[in-house]
């Protein structure tokens, strides 16, 4: 049964006006709850783990930079977590500057080293002759702005607004359309009803040898499920052992998946369920085939115990 | 449940004195019921649906003659029957003459065309200059020796006691070794209980697109489970759909086969279970895999519903 | 290169009047070499392969009989031969008897056993009370018809003919439209063209273990070529062993079923060609996806060519 | 043509004193070429691609922190590069100071976040209440405290040794054991001979659709070849469009690997070839089967010409 409270506690990865704090506005309402921002991933896990938070919204990989490993490590391992919602952020950089100042007036530019590597062109372009600073994060340029410690942060709308700045120009990523995947995290608990289009995250471990990576994938493929992402991860401490990170279309609560992964949790060294949570990418999940739906199952699962039972209908 | 009393009336593949008689009389105690001969493999299996007989014995393959279609279209179609025992019978061929008749005093040899064919190169041999002649079934040529019309027939040990011949010589076969595999079946019923060594046969029903055989066996790849035999054979009204005949190890009633069975029927224009009984080669099946024994399936069922409810042991 | 000549004297499974002569004349003219029975499958091809004859016509399957177990295993076994053609001649039961009989006049049929099976149904109800005998061969009976032994024969057409009889009924099989499926075969030698709608024929012998026939198809589900039959044997003399006869779309000549049948020679105990031959069941072969055809492959080898030179294109 | 010198300028992630400069140093001897750092990974590789230099030495996975798209990304676009040589360096954190600072007179300490995220645990247990200050590069940072700027730098020994600073602790990682795996990328040319112990780097982009992967790897296992790595990545401008990068145990010279990445050019939409190179991680490639073997290509190919041709040997 579903908690009579929804989470009204949240931690997410800070400092505040982050691009984290800007995705949990994006599916949160601000009334909902109370929030509060962490030093790193693995403290704003930490904090839904020990229960000092209810959920944590966290980064999980990035169209340009990849795979937040911190947040993939930090679900692999300790005591479980489940995804219960994913959330899809565009990078939209903004130039921003103290009130007054123009482009003419900007002497010094800080960021983190991520962002100051995706606006790298668009910095060379307007403000050349100025080398970018480093700072802890995007969210840190801006508080350092406000507080005339530099003449302007390439950061997140929110964090401008956040921090008295004005934006003194917008969407200055050198890539357009980069847009980062955050999760909400969560003890385990009753899972998110399916929706009809719903993903499934899983880490599946398996001992090295020709062949087990295909031997995983099949008992997807067997049962007609749609991968949408994959990566391979040595595991740190054991040598010769794989994990693979993968998202798949479908709910633990469809037969066609629930079928799938308990044939891993057979075959593999290990598995664990990293939860199944509304597809939020604005993509539909492809359509299932007849045979590799829920009635299609049941079906024949009511045709095996007639059979079993002697039944076959004559 | 088995019903509380076993099958009393058999009918066979007649007539009397044939390899069928004499492998039923092998499992079959003669006291344990009545047994009637049937003119034909349809007229067996007839004789079984319809109430008439309470188990059939008919041949399924021989290992130099291939496989008997008459059986395998006779399970195929019409009303359900299931195979629950099979028996390997050593084709034993005997010249059987009447008694008195010397090697020297035959003048006229007669049987069933494939037993002719298979003992062609000893009669040549030992007989050379005489021209076999066809008889409709081995025993009726011994029946036909007794009556006086031929010198000697080539049958099978039974048919020679059985109409009072002597047998002048015995493994005549030019094929050492051949061995007739025959099937008894009955009405569906409950199923023989597992021994731990057991066969199950199926018909799956593919339209025909490349792969589609492969989509097939891997079910069983995927489960661990091993094939013994595999036969296509065209539909006759259906273009381009093929049936495949298969013998899988394992019993329907272990869980891998089970799950096996219900994902073809999921996936197959029809799959007809044909039966889980004994393996009678005097093989042993291949160690079941401890990812793909009971055990393992019970456990993966098991943590599956616990993660479905939430509960991830954290 | 071709031999300058065709092949001039053609064996085939006697007697004169049978099936195989009925199906060698419809695709040899009468003009074209000898022709000359033989008293069975291996007599035929031993005729090939001693060179007596140039290619023999044998008997390979039957849509109702099922496979011809004599054939397989001479192909199988003995010297290479090669299957060079394949001819699909419809069963059509001939009632055959001298000229003047009337149906009422007919108190004795013969035939072979497999051909009064095939027309038992038709038999009783034509000619109720009369015992069916059997003979040697369909050709033999029509041959004992005309030398009075019996009054009627159920043979083909063209054994009536031969042997100045009277058709009184045509077409009396039970089953319409069953068809045998026979092959030419020969000596190696410089393969027939590919037509671009072929099959291909071959033997592989596998050494038992989960999942190695699922290996064997996969080489050819990965080049897109689709089976038309598959049946699995176990050999006479190794245990554990067991060989499949399978036939499948394209030519060897193809660079897809080449590659394949060179992948089938490296991963299997044992491969043996039987031949590449034109498709001659008016079906035509699935389109072959433009992954799969030559031109890829021819593309694919010239890619891999310059990588491996070094020349990547850039 | 094999430029008649070996590659004598190396282009490197700079700036200097870089993990990857002494990852070139570990593999090039000091007086073998000049060595240039560039300011990024997209700028060492355009060096490359424009023949500024002959080689670059970029990251391309972190045991830690995971892959660098950047790197991933600049081969996978742009003009073809490969990779010649990997090379693996343990990531060993010093903290860098001034001759004469003990840990006692530290107050600011400084490096790249992504280091200062590795020795997080260690800072703060030795440097308690101490901010640490992002920096552009480790390298950077470590420039700076002999600059003045700060008292402590987390950087690579060699940073240390280049900016004339103290190691004031050495192996300061939180994770023991982590290592970069760099390598050295250069414009197409002959390749580096196969050593019998190689890897294959590659970029297969395939359509979306159930069982796309699973078909790549298929490619793979068919021929008997272990995956080490696979990655995928959406593409940023092909919707439903993946590409996977994959690591494979052999050479592109090996029979097996050429012959499986010729099937990847037939049925992926794409595919770029990144390099084969020997393998530098310590660890031995599996066995290759007998089956898989460059002579059992040989073999099987003769065979075919053989078959092709109409010799079957008999």
């Amino acid at each position: 049964m579903q908690p009579s409270t929804s989470p009204t506690r949240f931690a997410y990865l800070g400092p505040e006006g982050t691009f984290a704090e800007a995705a949990l506005s994006s599916v949160i309402d601000t009334g909902e709850g109370t929030r509060n921002p962490r030093s790193s991933v693995p403290a704003t896990l930490a904090a839904v783990r020990s229960g000092d938070a209810d959920a944590g919204l966290v980064p999980l990989e990035n169209s340009v930079e990849g795979s937040v490993p911190a947040t993939m490590d930090g679900l692999a391992d300790g005591d479980p977590l489940v995804i219960t919602r994913e959330v899809f952020l565009p990078v939209a950089f903004t130039l921003a500057v103290r009130p007054g100042t123009t482009l003419a007036d900007v002497r010094s530019v800080a960021s983190h080293p991520h962002a100051l590597a995706q606006t790298g062109r668009w910095l060379e372009a307007n403000l050349p002759g100025i080398t970018p600073l480093p700072a802890s994060s995007t969210a840190g340029a801006a508080a350092a702005v406000a507080a005339g410690e530099y003449d302007a942060a390439v950061c997140a709308a929110i964090a401008a607004q956040r921090y008295g700045l004005d934006a003194l120009a917008e969407g200055i990523a050198d890539h357009a359309g980069a847009v980062t995947r955050f999760v909400l995290v969560a003890r385990p608990g009753p899972l998110p009803a399916p929706t009809g289009n719903d993903k499934t995250s899983l880490v599946a471990v398996v001992t090295d040898r020709t062949g087990a990576l295909l031997d995983v994938l099949r008992e997807f493929a067997v049962r007609g499920i749609s991968l949408t992402r994959i990566e391979s991860r040595p595991l740190r401490d054991r040598l010769w052992v794989y994990s693979f990170f993968l998202d798949c279309e479908g709910h633990i609560a469809d037969r066609r998946v629930g079928e799938a992964l308990a044939a891993l949790h057979r075959v593999c060294e290990d598995v664990r369920f990293l939860g199944s949570y509304p597809r939020s990418d604005g993509r539909e999940n492809r359509a299932v085939e007849d045979e590799s739906a829920d009635d299609a199952f049941a079906e024949a699962e009511g045709w095996l115990a007639r059979v079993r039972a002697g039944d076959l209908g004559g």
